[in-house]
């Protein structure tokens, strides 16, 4: 299963053979492609990882797909690049139960993929020419609360009928999370208090952020998922939820805009 | 929850707060926004009233929905101006089951709408800036029948796959329903007699009308509603049927077309 | 039910009348529409017959319908032309199990067909003004297999994602039916052993065609039909399958592309 390359050296060949399920694999993908076209996969020893930024450079994704949540799982370490709609294409052709084995061939870069004998070769891109892949910050944020995923998708559907903006915020006091979106003539408004949240530390908060970003990673958040939410004063919100029965885990980071007056 | 506004002299401020099901509210907005975008809602005790013309004049809505189909109403009475698509959107985020609060603030002249703690809030339409209401006259039509939902659905399909008018009219003599639809090429045609509607009251009666209305019409009845159907010579016709078992009552009128020779 | 029509002299009245489910007639004209727009229909007192190939010579059907198909089927002979997309959507206002009632007025040159009452006068095209119909040739082709329909949906999907072109071919040495599709960087392979078909008499076979015209014929094919492939060193392949519990089968020719090198 190993080999050696030359390449003004011995290179050890990398190797990466896994079998995963489809609906596993569809949900890694979509939760990245709903920011980005292309991005690079880590292949790590315990598990895939993926960290993109989208153009404008305002949302983030990290994404951790644990080695226990495939079939099986081997390699020895790695990078790839990949056409994401591409591969959400392939891995869409399988059914929800059915199994995706993927295995690389270094030499050709390329990515064969079998489902059920069938057998897909993905030319990959060359990882250098894709955008490089950001540092999500480590942000003191003073606010935490824990939401479901269809209130998210309730909010942001009401919010996206009167605005392209949406605030998110934490009453201290009242120990109440708010969504707030205003239009020309209508306006949104939704507040959940302790007992409609799963959790709730409160903190002030209060940011503005641009609803078209927050609608694209909502269609990746599954509506029973339970989304960790981290807000502050003027500050990005970080989301984090699991998927793959908690063997993957996606964290959302979005820049806020600034507040007008 | 009563106030005084000043407005050349003391007014009673207008009060309407109500709770619906999220189906009795948009099986109300359907039946009128199929004739038009915008509608004066009348806020009696006993229930809401909408009449309404198409801008052409040719078809007509007289709705009805008795304050027992709510979950609770009050109001000392009032007249509001909506947009129906805006409302109807609102409603849409709605589960079928789930109940609608529609709270009035006559002060800003908007409309809070909650839905499990969502707030809306929908600026209305001056009243006088929308089509005048129509009067649905009395006529003397000289045959009724009642027939189901679905066999108006069957006749408007297929009608529309001939011709761009339908054909409705009675045949006092054998005590049937006929659809007649003619087209270039091809032809429509549907009898039922007296064993395949729900009843019938004879008397000859034949009319042309535009397809178009017909269809909009049809969207917005119920496949399995008993449609009590008038019609006459070269008449409009009239048809009424429920919704909100019963507590809510729709009566359509449409002209007819001058029949060509 | 017989006439005389006089026509330079004593003519036979043409006579069909039939009554068969909406869903084998809908399945007769999918088959044949996928192809072409106007078709002309053999009535022949064992049941209906039609040859087509599309406007490039490239497709052609054969499709026969046993008169044990229909629920009732009297005819004296006789050819009619029919538009096919509109017969599909009179069919198509039938529900599955509904019966669809066939009549011919030769005289008029229209067919009447009533659907629980509603009756929509088709008027035919003269079978004159139709392509001719091809005679599918006797091939003597070196191999051939019993695959799956969804199998063939599968191969049909994986290979539109990279090319327009599909190769299929069987190698008589490992007793396998194999698909190839080479996209500018992506390839689709599939490989199906005797234990994968539903039956495999082997011969060396290979061919390439347009994806375009499989991917009509697979619309056409039922996902759990056992379709008969025959398949030869360039040249065309022959499908076969039946529908209507086996007193419907149809029969379909793709032309082999030239191999480019």
């Amino acid at each position: 299963m190993r080999d050696f390359l030359m390449d003004g050296g011995i290179v050890r060949f990398k190797m990466f053979n896994a079998i995963v399920s489809a609906d596993t694999l569809q949900a890694t993908l979509d939760s990245v492609s709903v920011l980005v076209d292309e991005c690079k996969i880590h292949l790590e020893e315990d598990g895939l990882e993926i960290r993109a930024v989208d153009p404008a450079n305002v949302g983030m994704v990290d994404l951790r797909l644990d080695a226990a949540a495939f079939e099986s799982y081997e390699t020895d370490g790695g990078l790839i690049g990949v056409n994401l709609s591409r591969l959400e294409d392939i891995a869409g052709m399988a059914d929800a139960g059915q199994l995706v084995h993927l295995d690389l061939d270094e030499e050709t870069r390329k990515l064969h993929i079998s489902i059920d004998g069938l057998e897909y070769t993905l030319a990959l891109i060359d990882p250098d020419s894709i955008r490089q892949e950001p540092d999500l910050p480590d942000l003191d944020l003073s606010a935490n609360i824990v939401i479901e995923g269809k209130d998210i998708d309730r909010s942001v559907t009401a919010a996206d009928m009167v605005s392209d903006h949406i605030a998110l915020g934490v009453d201290a006091t009242d120990e109440l999370f708010y969504v707030d979106a205003e239009g020309d003539t209508d306006d949104v408004h939704l507040e959940l208090t302790r007992d409609d949240l799963i959790d709730l530390t409160p903190g002030d908060a209060h940011s503005l952020f641009s609803l078209d970003y927050l609608k694209n990673m909502n269609k990746a958040i599954p509506k029973d998922a339970e989304v960790e939410m981290e807000l502050g004063e003027e500050f990005p919100v970080k989301m984090h939820f699991s998927f793959a029965e908690g063997q993957g885990r996606v964290t959302y980071m979005l820049a806020p805009r600034i507040q007008s007056e």
